[in-house]
């Protein structure tokens, strides 16, 4: 495939069509054209070419795309098409929330450990997963060839943690803590700030009750 | 304040100027200037300007930001100023971690019910607020001015339930369910899609084994 500059707004909407195409083949659908995928994405017809032409050529005049063949592409530009180890860190609501999630496993994110310090929590198996002390982070990583840390525990021990991770040679941190975390270049850092969500979602209600969504804005 | 058409992207930025004002407040900061600011929050100090100055005259020359002023203009934009009575639906341990989530509340979010069809959550109480059946929803929206419901339930049930929210009048949907929403223009769907999440994790972990960050091309 031809090495392209992909646009970051392009990146950020992949992740949606691999979802549809997915659900697309589980009900075994194998071809499907740009406009009918508009009609089912509500995207527009042309953004869904621009969007998939980055990836050179997988639409075909008349026949439309095939769908297997689009869903494996964008699975390889996505880094699924191969396992990658993680591990929870914070085994309280949303840490279980996250090994329950059966799905992450369809897409290649294979949960090996789960870590805690409170003592109550520390040898309990959820979904076939032992929660450990996290005195026993740095051996696991290494023995576990773990590249990816979800972290789900509260911003006052996030720091200290990541600062662990990094040492300890983590690739990638899924960050669910309300602070931004200070990380080499060589590690990826994905935040999901709920809070934030919310407070996105409140202006939009508040922007409708003035009686302009802004959410069209761009 | 005069009304201006503000972009979604900085809108997008405003809970994050949110989250570092309140956490400068409690420590006691009246004032920041813009470069002050840029280096916590890791953004260039024009960004900042710009940013702010779509809210027109934040800033005196000289002087700096006065952070207390800022975060409450900043409050009313997203409107967080007021009081927002939310719910949930669906009680298992996402929902359950958003209901143990006291941040929320000191945003103005008031978690008024959670709901759930599992007999065994149904009467529960989780941080002072019982588990309902989901018959119920309806009836309690109304009673208790809801205007936000978070949707933490599998995508199977998540389209019917978001039908019934909104004919029971609810004005936002937070939705956590796999799948996008059909609602009217006048409801809000924010979505949290973790798995999404996930895979924007994984391409960029695999762009840096390419030697591209393709995160900074926008």
């Amino acid at each position: 495939m031809e090495e392209k500059v992909i646009s970051k707004a392009v990146i950020s909407r992949l992740p949606r069509y691999y979802r549809y195409l997915g659900e697309l083949l589980e009900s075994g659908v194998e071809r499907i054209s740009s406009n009918e995928l508009s009609t089912r994405m509500k995207v527009t017809a042309s953004q869904i070419r621009q969007d998939l032409n980055n990836f050179g050529g997988f639409g075909q005049q008349g026949y439309g795309y095939n769908v297997k063949y689009l869903y494996t592409e964008i699975g390889k530009i996505l880094g699924i098409d191969r396992q990658h180890n993680l591990i929870i860190i914070g085994s309280g609501n949303l840490g279980q929330a996250i090994a329950n999630y059966a799905n992450f496993e369809k897409r290649g994110f294979l949960i090996k450990g789960m870590f805690d310090i409170n003592p109550r929590l520390i040898g309990l198996v959820v979904r076939g997963i032992e929660i450990r002390s996290v005195d026993d982070l740095e051996q696991f990583i290494v023995d576990n060839q773990v590249e990816i840390a979800a972290l789900t525990i509260p911003k006052s021990k996030a720091t200290e943690i990541a600062d662990r991770l990094v040492k300890a040679g983590i690739r990638a941190i899924w960050n669910f803590a309300h602070v931004d975390l200070n990380v080499p270049d060589n590690v990826v850092v994905e935040n999901v700030h709920l809070s934030e969500s919310l407070m996105r979602l409140s202006y939009r209600m508040c922007s409708l009750d003035k009686g302009k969504d802004l959410d069209e804005a761009d």
